[in-house]
């Protein structure tokens, strides 16, 4: 079964917002075992959108469809879809019962067009929104099937998980895709591929690799397709293996989580606890680990010491140390780290002192240098980086070489 | 002058990435004049990227290809571009002299696949690569211009950049496009459109008003289109004028600009200094504020209190206090604002506590129960927010309804 994905408003075409709803909506199609063969963002522009339907009636069985369902004028998807199918809108009186509880319930008055919001296609079945007041949308027609969605994404969420899912694993066929995951650090696509050539080269194929590069990271894919779900899993998993064996130290996970879930899994796993002091990274670090559920368990607080006053009073990093060797410095963050540690109690530190950019820079120190400390009990280890010129870019790259370095000092735990 | 982008990569159909590329090259043509008009990804299938192809050659005048020229043995869009085009792969000699100087001056040895990536088809004319291996190539056939560049952001902004803007420019009529951002917080899309309803309503054809809402923010967008720059401008303008006059205080920016940059830029402008205290946002706000180059100027440092015994030691939360109010309190979030305040010896601190969830709720506190303060020399304010239960959401919202707050304050200054 293909499927296809057709994302509907003008600030996709102008770049003001980035399309985050065809990738989750793919992941969910792929665990039903639908594939997603194209995805297509078009304009608020009814003739455009009538193309791009009658094109994927063509070549898709299942077309989902996102966007252009709000309350403002600029939305016109709804009224697109009535000419497109031949049909017009009716009112749907569930749904206007819903609006108006939602707005009784925040005691506010009614506009005509939140009511409107209750007008849908003659021809399509309702799909309830628990969220929000656009309705989703489903459609039939010669065998195919029209899903309208709204375009925000906790809504559009809402309704695929309560309306949609169950409803499409009853019309679809027994084909299964697996996805596997191995996901590397610090070594480079070429030299990732050459080291596993033999292997990718003996795949079968039915099973694809691909790689997925990102920030120092390289995450390989396998993906099979087939009819019997255990056998498509044993056959990924022997694959899984021998690539896992080969690669050796660089991988970190055989899942998609990111690196800051895995460390916290082992320090949950050894009742370690952990804490940070950030100068260039100004709180990122704390939030990339915070915002895995369950990190409070873990982590017990964090310094940002932006200011070098801060990094001499809170840290008590000298001023002499700042004068001498700079706040970018081995000195500087070693200090940090093993202060922090005292602070707030904790078994491991993590600190950074670095040139974000664009602006700091020296001959000596360029923008990108950042030094990373991380403190344990009997030890501490720090490194220098070279990263490049882009302020946003240092900073995720300081939070996963400072991930990774820590990654190092726990597996001396095992 | 119409333009269409086409990505390709099989893990934009799985959902392991998400399209950002499109949406940057989509601001970057619209600055040049060029409208695009579709967006359209594929996987790394030759028969499916070629049919895209075709349709977009019958559809559009410049075809923007990004993605699939990695050295790995899954990147095919070299390839199937040499089909498309009925040429071969030919060896670019300056090419393959960038590749050799990027391994040998990190000392590493080349592989055959990084040589492989110096062969270019035939008919395209190579666009240096300064950021990487993979060069870019642009192909033009009956009247139409196709362009390829990496899908690795970094690398394809960089040749854009470098070796496709300028091409354009020369290539193009001169149609102009202009739009202008008015951005409100705390107020309903709904309410919003109906306050400004009679302005939407007289806007000449050439004028679109579009409503793009994102947590608690609305941003409206006029979009003109037409030959004469100056009278547009001056257009759109007027209405931009009018709008923001009915509007009244939930407009926040007339730039595209986040609310941490309009509040640093206030705080420079009045030479006031600011620090944060969070728990559960766990560094996030400092993050969203020193993510803002030259926020050093006016960020002193900020700490993550996310155990109460951090909260006790470092804010002189009274161990009393958080028995019988809770961390989650008017009172505890106070103190941690004037104590940080008087810590990082600054005019103004934000501090927050709650719930993000997914656990730790109550009845009387359940997930989504958050208290923001805000402390100045002489004041002190806070407020309770019911947010939902996405934690991931509750942060942003978080850190949002605070720099709302903060806003607030500084309007005093004037």
């Amino acid at each position: 079964m293909k499927a296809e994905i057709i994302t509907i408003g003008d600030e996709l075409l102008i770049g003001q917002v980035i399309d985050t709803n065809s990738a989750w909506l793919a992941i969910e199609l792929n665990k039903l075992g639908i594939d997603v063969k194209y995805k297509i963002s078009v304009g608020d522009d009814e003739l455009e959108i009538i193309n791009v339907l009658a094109d994927a009636q063509k070549r898709s069985d299942i077309v989902f469809i996102t966007g252009g369902l709000g309350p403002t004028k600029d939305d016109i998807t709804k009224k697109t879809l009535c000419n497109f199918f031949g049909t017009k809108l009716i009112q749907h009186q569930e749904t206007l019962n819903l609006i108006t509880q939602i707005f009784s319930s925040r005691n506010l008055p009614m506009l005509e067009s939140n009511i409107n919001q209750s007008m849908i296609p003659a021809n399509c079945l309702p799909l309830l929104n628990k969220a929000g007041t656009a309705p989703g949308m489903w459609f039939e027609k010669d065998q195919k099937i029209f899903i309208s969605l709204p375009g925000v994404p906790f809504e559009m969420k809402t309704i695929f998980e309560s309306e949609v899912a169950e409803k499409l694993k009853n019309k679809i066929s027994n084909t299964f895709i697996h996805h596997q995951s191995i996901q590397t650090i610090s070594i480079g696509e070429s030299f990732l591929a050459k080291k596993i050539e033999d292997i990718e080269d003996k795949l079968p194929p039915h099973i694809k690799l691909a790689y997925l590069p990102s920030l120092g990271i390289v995450k390989l894919r396998l993906s099979a397709k087939g009819n019997n779900k255990e056998n498509l899993v044993a056959e990924v998993d022997s694959y899984k293996t021998e690539l896992i064996k080969r690669i050796g130290k660089n991988v970190f996970s055989e899942s998609d989580d990111p690196i800051e879930k895995i460390i916290g899994d082992i320090l949950k796993e050894k009742n370690k606890t952990i804490c940070t002091a950030e100068s260039c990274t100004g709180g990122y670090i704390a939030h990339r680990i915070t915002l895995i559920p369950g990190s409070s368990s873990y982590f017990k607080g964090g310094i940002v010491s932006y200011a070098n006053e801060v990094k001499t009073q809170e840290l008590k990093v000298g001023k002499d140390t700042i004068e001498k060797f700079g706040a970018v410095s081995k000195e500087c963050v070693e200090i940090m780290a093993c202060e922090a540690r005292k602070k707030f109690k904790t078994d491991y530190a993590i600190a950074c002192s670095g040139v974000a950019g664009p602006d700091g820079g020296t001959t000596a120190k360029p923008v990108g240098t950042i030094w990373i400390a991380i403190a344990s009990q009997n030890t501490i280890s720090s490194k220098v980086f070279a990263f490049g010129n882009i302020r946003e870019i240092n900073i995720q790259r300081t939070a996963l070489a400072a991930f990774d370095m820590l990654r190092g000092e726990l597996k001396q735990l095992n």
